[in-house]
């Protein structure tokens, strides 16, 4: 098995977490903790099944701000660096990925509590990068309303320069801890950044030692124009909700494309699209805990959530209506412009009806659902893994933990029987079990060509 | 025991967790672990024993900025609120407290952290709530030079209007999570706070449900007339250094004073100045490794840092000269006004000369070192406790972890024979082991308040 291992091309499994499943409706359940989101326990417990069966990370959404209605659904997150720091205690080799916004942060405050979860954790730290889509999240922090799309992504773009150079700021070798001579790190090693620029002004350097990965395994969520360029950028691993085979395709080839144009190499850049799957001893099953879900959604609150990432008054969906014909288009959407292009898109090619457009959400938010036996699961994966539309993917099951336990139990197994996962990890950071190197530090690059003579 | 334990007064203990110890030139010694600072196992290690022991709290110093000379000693801090996260899952009864700095912070960003700590704690977390001292912070801030003294305090106070809505955002009893009904929580008891302030522009609700504590326990650290003004209103724990009995008397006079005049209940604001204590098994013992440790302080870098803390030129301090008398006074100092008043009567009162003041100062900083034998450290912490200078101690081991091995081991037996600190811990949070009321939230008190008829 080792050897298969190292010759073929593996891909790559995440588990996003979320308390009780990402469909909607899962902590109705009778088998959920509706409390869940609130608990220490119960994402440990994720963790560990997530970590036995080999998954790459765990990765954490997040918003500042209270998404969605807490009448409907669990609502309300442990901020996602502070649980991760926990849940590295709890784990020894699974990835920790956090989502933080660059619109509601400070590069300083942020870039160094990443750095700290990738000390904590002996480098399994990964960022989720977002701009932070709508005006609600923007009234948390002294703006009646969200910047402009391109501003949000030309901040993140500066915010990404001042957050590198700052990890950079200290060389790998600067702590010598010379007892002897009283000597603790090198001071010429340790150096300010002087960043000045339109968006921020930091000195450094930062106030922590780089860290074991040189810096979080960077990860990229936007989907829009703007979005895939800032990924072809900075990004080393992407997640997409891509609903059809054609459309990761096409994203997929998207992707590597601007990442060669940016002057990186493609393989250095994953893309991992979400899958939500509903897996049952048969497909019958399968699709009665698909129906058994759907029933349980409250299609009254879900139409006030559509309306909003459409940019339309609720008054003007009907359930059992096709969308309305005169939507705004993504141009006129300063929030999550790919997500609402998605929505409409598939409502369109589907000829959904409203509430039918709101099962499929409900399910995975826009994310595909794919619901069937193990075999099946696992040849869907294996098919998008090897006609390039995915290097791996973002699991989501509909129901947790259950769904996961499913998951690790029944289609894991087959992939690694096939030879397409790991059945041990062979690196102990992130970025090994991604196969990705780890960044140099473009500081010392510098000091380096500096001391050359002219 | 345990009846005892209730009827008589008892003191509090936090450990002030410093790497390898308060004393600067820790690290430089055999037994010194050089990298403790950055390692999640020698935090864990101090966290246990301090729990074994019984200790009230953890508390870790910070702020967002290389805090002195990265040559002269470990430098550069696993961020608290991340740190914390990661020792309670290590431990489970001490309480955890975070210093974390209003100047430097968003109040939706540091009240969710905390709040996080909170709950995945089961309501162990404490904020020191500090403004944050030196221009050299605010330039990673995108200022040029710090905000006055004033005004920090003035947002402080803001911070912590915006900071506790915040947390009485959501009702203790919102969440009902009713399958049956599909209401997960009340949307009524989920309020927005719509605060408009001069620093501050907050919507809300946060988006995490009330935490056991209903907030973390609240602690400051300034000594300053604002910084004390700013206690009176605000905490409920107060960490300070006071190298006298007399000093440290006239504090606590003073603060349970302002307290009373603020409408609060004195009992209500435990004063707990900083110790470090230097035990020997013989008073020559203890005395012999004071020695070793002064012997081992560069005093070239000391007196950099002590010069920028007094506002001079580095330039104008002598080693073997006492200090100079003309010394701007605290009115020009906008940096941490108290800190250095203390230290220039400290060097008039002692006529110290400069080398003999860097000596103290790099032992506790300003804090009281006490060098004796176990029982002559448990006799000095009695004289204080009933003699209205302190309600219990902030230990600052100036050698970690065999300084805190050697007081846990041989000076907390003497103080439990003596009935002056716990034997068990009688409650889960840290408001618990404090005595301390757990917040009303003042939002419900509000909403009750509007139903009465007028
Ligand atoms: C798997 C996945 C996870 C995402 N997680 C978050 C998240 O946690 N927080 C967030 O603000 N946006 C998240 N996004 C991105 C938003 O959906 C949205 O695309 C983005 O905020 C705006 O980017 P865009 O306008 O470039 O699409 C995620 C996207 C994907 C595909
Ligand atoms: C035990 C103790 C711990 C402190 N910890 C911090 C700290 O971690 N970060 C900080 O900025 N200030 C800390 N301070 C406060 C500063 O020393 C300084 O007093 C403060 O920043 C300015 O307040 P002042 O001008 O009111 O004295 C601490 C003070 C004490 C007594």
């Amino acid at each position: 098995m080792a050897t298969r291992d190292q010759v073929r091309r593996q891909l790559h499994l995440n588990l996003f977490l979320h308390d009780t499943g990402h469909h909607e409706a899962s902590w109705r359940l009778p088998e959920s903790d509706p409390h869940a989101h609130l608990s220490l326990e119960a994402h440990q417990h994720l963790a560990r099944v997530a970590e036995a069966a080999r998954f790459d990370s765990l990765f954490l959404a997040d918003s500042p701000v209270l998404w969605g209605d807490p009448g409907r659904r669990p609502s309300g997150k442990i901020e996602p660096t502070v649980l991760l720091a926990a849940l590295a205690v709890s784990t020894s080799r699974i990835g920790l990925i956090a989502t933080a916004s660059t619109s509601y942060n400070e590069p300083f405050n942020l870039a160094r509590r990443l750095a700290s979860v990738d000390h904590l954790s002996g480098g399994r730290a990964g960022w989720n990068i977002v701009t932070t889509a709508g005006d609600a999240a923007a009234r948390n922090f002294g703006l009646d309303e969200q910047p402009l799309h391109r501003s949000r992504y030309e901040r993140a773009d500066e915010f990404l320069q001042v957050a590198t150079r700052l990890w950079d700021s200290w060389s790998d070798d600067a702590v010598v801890a010379d007892k002897e001579a009283g000597v603790h790190a090198l001071r010429e090693r340790v150096r300010s950044i002087d960043h000045r620029g339109r968006f921020f002004k930091v000195d450094g350097p930062l106030n922590l030692a780089r860290s074991p990965q040189g810096y979080p395994l960077l990860v990229q969520a936007g989907s829009s124009e703007d979005g895939k360029e800032f990924a072809a950028q900075w990004a080393e691993a992407i997640f997409t909700a891509q609903p059809t085979l054609e459309e990761s395709q096409q994203f997929y080839a998207d992707i590597k494309r601007r990442v060669a144009a940016a002057g990186r190499n493609p393989e250095h850049v994953l893309v991992l699209p979400g899958i939500v799957p509903v897996i049952g001893e048969t497909e019958a099953e399968a699709r009665e805990l698909d129906a058994e879900l759907d029933r349980l959604i409250a299609p009254q609150y879900a139409v006030v959530q559509l309306a909003r990432t459409l940019g339309v008054d609720a008054g003007r969906l009907q359930l059992d209506r096709p969308l309305p014909a005169d939507l705004p288009d993504e141009d006129a959407i300063e929030g999550a412009k790919s997500r609402r292009t998605l929505i409409v898109e598939w409502a369109r090619r589907e000829r959904l009806t409203v509430r039918e457009l709101i099962g499929k959400l409900g399910g995975g938010r826009g994310h595909r659902t794919f619901t069937g036996t193990p075999v099946q699961v696992a040849d869907s994966i294996q098919h998008y893994f090897e006609n390039g539309a995915a290097d791996g993917f973002n699991i989501m099951p509909a129901v947790l933990p259950s769904g996961l336990e499913a998951f690790t139990r029944h289609v894991v197994p087959i992939l690694q029987e096939r030879g397409l996962f790991r059945t041990e990890y062979a690196g102990s950071t992130l970025r090994e079990h991604y196969g990705l190197p780890r960044p140099e530090n473009r500081l010392d690059v510098l000091a380096v060509e500096n001391r050359r003579p002219a």
